[in-house]
């Protein structure tokens, strides 16, 4: 695929920029290989482990991307957001590092680890009703009373291009792969990883994982148009969002297609990933994995490059008994 | 200290023979920091990731280092042992890449996951009861039926010196260490960490960590005499093991001490690790963390290598609540 990346919104080049802009303050993130999972899903896997990233999530990439962009007297008043935990968390440590206020916005519905963790890295926590409409709501009031920057967590160029970074270390770390798989919510990540692939490798595929109960992103492609997201109830609390109007052209234009995993699957893949890699990640990075587990024949043969997103879960609350 | 390791029957020679026999068969794990972990313990960690190790332990050094040195003539009719689980499965992973027969004796105690292990490896596991004098004559049955070569957990030279490669590599990985932390049960594993840092690195001290349920090993290096394990059931289910006359005569000449901690202090250390390095450990390997923690004033403000020694846990019997 060819595509006028200039015309979509977002270039390599943004995030070539990106990966220089943040070196400092993000982790280069290994990438795990497993004979046994290979073995067990019949093909070569390479786990870029963002679970280890700064934040335990990719969106420590993003984030930086953002906040180190805005000019002085931008900055001053501080960031805000609205987010289902860690990019709140990101944001709250791009700000630290920049010196300025974060102040961020999350449903009550966010595990209580990720609201701590926004916390922790000293952002000012605003709960509100688990919905897209109360999110958007309460963050425009806090920008009313402090004047903050509004970094949002996916529809925002330089948060796409600090998330395609991951990719860009992926593809510079391991040669010739032929598919590149990763969640979707609401598109900032795979918008990133898209253009990344489509630039650096441009024979291979890029394929979006997304839960079956938030579907969006999936419907949205087949139907050509944006679908909404209702307010879905997956486990995967990171993929709760719905596609932007920026993301969906950027995802049309550069990835190959959307598909979706069942919420047991999602639970199965957190699993197993755990006792074979003896690595956590979080329901919503066990998306990618519950897709190469269902749908084997997308990838069979094949050098599959899997971005594991994130590692922030409530061990007190797992979705496994005993 | 100088010790002349001729007399007591372990020579660091024995642990650099054991790296370049086992190196085609075991990984070189990684070390990993934190500094978040680094603020928390107030001294600069590093994390030796056995959990990573084949078969999820650093059991898998040892294991090959005694099947490998086996004459062809020994080896034909397999090997045995009992184990307490890693080892099983270590001795099992060894054997099949002999080519040869194993057979385990483990403990009805032992975790659901590492019985499965073991039995996936391919080796014949027989059942028996949860003490040490049960393991051993189930054992002897198993030789006199079969001719198999016995390889103890940790009372065989060839183990313990294997056992010793994790600190080799750690120490050629990390510069100027201070201190070296790992668990004692019967004491194979510090056996080889001690005689290695004594050799490379004679100024930084070697501590084991022990559960106070079985404190065996604490107790003998204070009276000066071995004495007895008892049934002990702390939740350490790797480190219930007696130190051994041999084992005992290493560490009382090469290790500095043997410090406990508390069940609990294992259980908020496992987590973490969980929570913080985004890694599955086991009780076992929780338990020098459990001890920086506990007595943070023997490594303030120093240079701390840990090796956590193994990742095989049940996700769905885990020692907290929800």
């Amino acid at each position: 695929m060819t595509v006028e990346q200039e015309g979509i919104g977002l270039r390599f080049a943004d995030v070539t920029a990106a990966q220089e802009r943040i070196a400092p303050y993000v982790h280069r993130t290994p990438v795990l290989v497993s004979h046994a999972l290979d073995g067990l899903l019949g093909c070569q896997l390479h786990f870029k482990c963002e679970n280890f990233q700064r934040v335990g999530a990719f969106k420590a990439r993003g984030a930086h991307n953002a906040v180190l962009q805005l000019r002085d007297g931008e900055a001053r008043c501080g960031v805000v957001t609205h987010s289902s935990g860690n990019h709140g968390a990101a944001l709250a440590l791009a700000a630290r590092n920049r010196g300025i206020p974060a102040f961020v916005v999350m449903p009550t519905s966010v595990p209580r680890v990720k609201q701590e963790s926004v916390a922790r890295y000293g952002a000012q926590v605003t709960l509100c009703e688990p919905s897209l409409a109360a999110r958007e709501r309460t963050a425009a009031e806090v920008i009313a009373r402090t004047g903050a920057q509004m970094v949002h967590p996916y529809d925002d160029p330089r948060v796409m291009a600090g998330q395609g970074t991951a990719a860009l270390e992926l593809i510079e770390d391991v040669a010739d792969l032929d598919l590149i798989v990763c969640p979707v919510g609401g598109g900032g990540l795979l918008s990133g990883v898209a253009v990344t692939t489509r630039a650096l490798r441009p024979g291979a595929r890029v394929i979006g994982a997304e839960p079956a109960m938030a579907d969006d992103a999936h419907r949205s492609l087949r139907e050509g148009r944006r679908v909404g997201a209702g307010q879905p109830q997956t486990i995967a609390d990171g993929l709760r969002g719905a596609l932007s109007e920026r993301t969906f052209t950027v995802i049309r234009a550069c990835a190959d297609d959307i598909l979706t995993v069942s919420e047991a699957g999602i639970v199965s893949a957190m699993r197993l990933v755990w006792e074979v890699l003896k690595i956590i990640i979080e329901p919503s990075a066990a998306v990618p994995v519950a897709l190469l587990m269902e749908r084997p024949d997308i990838a069979r043969g094949q050098r599959v490059g899997v971005i594991l997103t994130g590692g922030n879960v409530d061990l007190a609350a797992l979705p496994w008994r005993s």
